[in-house]
């Protein structure tokens, strides 16, 4: 089973990378680039065939590991 | 408009952050997890109403800065 978990820092948290990526896309030349933002993709590999306690135990894993809910939300995709 | 970008490390490329999250969700007791992957999304907010022109420039940005194409592959999709 494979379970794909997206993180993001939550609307208004300030994203530094974000503004990097912006400025530089502007100075080379891209200047339609209004705003951009970075997030990060996990994808997991699990054993087990319960997709059920696969997304609960995912939950727990963002929780406890892979956010920082304060300032990042996550969205959890398991795939059979 | 809008543009998502997934980048990726390539397969057989060795993955340092993917093998960290493994090893400390293993620690922390998930040991259903069999392995683990990181990659980065970059989410942009493009001007313009062409797609087609989008997508080229989008590709370009890739080449150019946002993935490192000897390691990283790229995915990108456009929102209109």
């Amino acid at each position: 089973m494979k379970a794909i978990i997206h993180v993001g820092l939550k609307p208004g948290v300030l994203d530094p990378q974000g503004r990097a990526i912006a400025r530089s896309l502007s100075d080379l030349g891209f200047n339609e680039v209004q705003q951009a933002r970075q997030g990060k993709v996990i994808e997991l590999d699990l054993s087990g065939e319960d997709i059920a306690l696969a997304e609960s135990r995912v939950k727990e894993m963002c929780e406890k590991l892979l956010a920082n809910t304060v300032i990042e939300s996550y969205l959890i995709e398991i795939e059979d």
